[in-house]
């Protein structure tokens, strides 16, 4: 049960109960590996039809002459175990079970999927689900989902124990620009579970962030040996639903998993060094971040501002998540105070007092980045600058006072700027090893989130709110604690 | 001091220190009034320009035949005095001080404050400032602020102790649709302190929420005193920045504002009925609540959801910000059962088992919102369904098998029911008078957040995770709460 890679690289694919029956699953996981651009063959499976979606289909698996490596099954629960036969007379050992039916729906499924368990078992396959939503692998344009995200390709490998919450998440993670490795609902875990998962995630070298959505496991220890030695290794992110009895409750209902006592699976967590998540939006956020930027040796934050109120409201937020604001070293500030007016903060948060000054703001950064007294540095308000703060340009533009030619060569000159600064970050980033927490303050919903570029070992977060930055800073920080400890114990 | 009405709703403006000089303050402030679209006769005072962006300007207030309501003053502070001076012979009785270096800056600056204000109150002038960032009054089109945001009308009104938090506040406003009514920056608060305006709020009839940034309070128990006032009337929400001691000693260099013990300021804040947010996102998202649902009148939530992860998941944020998810009446349970296949939840949170069925939807919401079991409904995953619930369609139309003519029905009938949701809540909240939280979980960067129509007494705000629609949720039925003690003791 220990090589999982023919379930997430196939390099041909059946659908049994293909069809063009529009919101049948069978039309669904056909549609989207047909149209999501998989390369290898795809052999719809239908007794009722000659083609579905303009390719050949075939009665049965055995009428295929070819070799087929991962077979997805979206026929009846009563049904499963007959194309489980036709599996095993065709060599195929990765099945994704789809259909509904089983334990979720009763003791009679229950029994059922029992029965399809120990049959896979006994033939050496690898069987995800049974009432699954499916799963992707972004690198091969494999899209096997009921839902239809379309991420661009990256690292972050996400194992869901609830179909819709991890393609919610694929969604939001194309909507933002933010890479996805491989994919996979585990549905009822008849057979693979979240460990085994974890288990192939700890060794795929192109995952590099594993996002894990649970709501229940079903052998503790296991998974606690498992989540410590992934850790160890690659930053896994989890959140885990069914922490109340309202919570536990639905999470029964929905996937028949046993939601254990939170509290107790919260400190076996922090234990094992996985980093939780408290809700949804925090999951994804973590994952980019620990896929994005180097960890802080340590847990001393310079903060950079263009106005005070932000500095005040970031420094709270440092404190309350365990870091530190240490004190602006006398050298930084010798060189400031020829630089900025009089009344200037002279201390941590620097605050740079409304100053328009992308060049000075591109220097106190590095010598901010280059300091000993420094782990880690937020910036905020520079970049999302060069549209907000041109507002007023733009004004005396529209007030008749500069021409059209004037206009466009101050905004190409704040865009270029801040797209230096973006730039300088990514730079200091690569030489010292260190992250920068760049903070929009006024990112517009078109804004690009993610700013990279081939060659650079990192990428920069554009954040939208502080807070944010600060949470995930403070959760890199403690990852990187449980490391260094590891290495030291 | 009592009335700031001329200073929210000035008929004539004048800006000292007015000019082109682009970063200039005198120069911010001028075009923001100029372009932003304020009606009423605006007065340039300059002592080197004949006319600033194609208006007359004058040398003096003295020079103006006409009466002069509000003055914004941007010259250096030390001529601020002179300036009152021809405000008290003009009978100018407001006065937004945008100059720095006052208190700000250090002792000397703060001698000339107390100056400035002991002036301002002996001459009965109600004086915004000193080192203010500006005002604006949307409903009118008044925008003079150094940033140069443009929201909606509306009734949400900020008071902001960081004119910079402020003004980043009104642009995600504005790229959010949500409407503001009046801002203003209080600065220094030589005279007008945040109680003061507070005060003005408590009467303002355009007001219905009040949006407080907050470092420091100079006298707490009048504070108090006021907040509760306005709480009995309007909700406050407010974010104190200054919590930590990194994050008090920023704002000491910031404001000279005094960060009292956040502790002790929360506790009192919890007896005003005020509503505290932990950081800036919660700050503007629970003030677009309140001004949008109505209250609950209870705690008990039902759930609706397309989806059974995101239905464990919003069931645990209920149970962990104090509300309960009541049982599902057997009533309700009856007519569903004939609606839904076998195996559906029978239980709060009701999953919809994916049934793409838009009215079965619509009817479940109204026998949930009619039912006496429940004060609040959330809805998961229903909006937001038309633009991403069609992509397996998307998928089949661009495999060939169906035409461009049925894609674009399918697409416009989807977006058409989706429609019909968004009328159908808002129709049933006005109708009940309890609030309905709809969730998208499929949010597109460019969607609306924000549904309402004309004559509809509430409005409907989009969630894009059912975090957030709880955490407002659940505030308001803190406020209610504490409306009704304060009703019953």
């Amino acid at each position: 049960m220990k090589d999982l890679e023919t379930l997430f690289n196939p390099k041909s694919i059946a659908v049994v109960g293909a069809t063009e029956t529009m919101l049948k699953w069978g039309s669904f996981i056909i549609s989207n590996i047909l149209e999501g651009g998989f390369k290898g063959p795809v052999y719809p499976i239908s007794t009722s039809h000659q083609s579905v979606y303009g390719v050949k289909a075939y009665a049965s698996l055995r009428d295929i002459s070819e070799p087929i490596d991962l077979v997805f099954v979206a026929t009846p629960a009563s049904t499963v175990i007959s194309i489980l036969e036709q599996c095993v007379e065709k060599n195929v050992h990765a099945v994704v079970v789809i259909s509904s039916g089983f334990s979720e729906a009763g003791a009679e499924g229950a029994v059922l999927e029992k029965q399809v368990a120990a049959f896979a078992r006994e033939h050496s396959i690898h069987l995800a689900g049974p009432n699954t939503m499916g799963m992707a692998n972004v690198a091969i344009s494999l899209f096997a989902t009921g839902g239809h995200p379309r991420p661009t390709p990256g690292t972050i490998s996400i194992i869901a124990q609830s179909g819709n919450v991890g393609n919610q998440i694929m969604l939001w993670a194309e909507l933002q620009g933010i890479g996805i490795g491989k994919f996979v609902g585990s549905g009822n875990e008849a057979v693979l579970k979240v460990e085994d998962y974890l288990e192939y995630f700890h060794h795929d070298p192109n995952t590099s962030v594993v996002l894990l959505y649970l709501e229940g496991v079903y052998d503790g220890r296991k998974f606690f040996e498992i989540a410590r030695r992934v850790s160890l290794r690659k930053p896994v992110i989890a959140l885990k639903a069914g922490r109340t009895e309202g919570g536990s409750r639905a999470a029964a209902s929905h996937t028949g998993a046993m939601a254990s006592s939170f509290r107790l699976f919260e400190s076996v967590m922090r234990q094992s060094g996985v980093m939780m998540a408290t809700n949804s939006t925090e999951l994804l956020e973590l994952s980019v971040a620990f896929d994005s930027f180097p960890l802080p040796r340590g847990n001393r934050v310079g903060i950079l501002t263009l106005g005070g109120g932000w500095g005040v409201i970031t420094a709270d937020e440092c404190e309350e998540n365990g870091l530190v604001l240490s004190h602006l070293p006398e050298s930084i500030m010798r060189v400031l105070d020829e630089k900025l007016p009089p009344f200037w903060s002279r201390a941590n948060p620097v605050d740079l007092v409304g100053q328009p000054d992308f060049f000075l703001f591109a220097d106190a950064i590095e010598l901010m980045v280059a300091s000993d007294a420094f782990d880690a540095i937020i910036v905020l308000g520079l970049i999302g600058s060069a549209r907000y703060g041109t507002r007023p340009v733009q004004a005396t533009h529209r007030l008749g006072q500069i021409s059209d030619e004037q206009i466009a060569a101050v905004q190409e000159g704040a865009a270029s700027l801040e797209n230096g600064i973006r730039e300088t970050i990514l730079s200091l980033m690569n030489r010292y090893d260190k992250p920068i927490y760049p903070v929009s303050l006024a990112a517009f919903p078109e804004d690009k989130i993610i700013y990279s570029r081939p060659g650079s070992r990192y990428k920069a977060i554009i954040y939208k709110t502080p807070e944010m930055a600060v949470f995930c800073l403070s959760k890199q920080y403690q990852y990187a604690q449980f490391r260094r400890e590891c290495a030291s114990g």
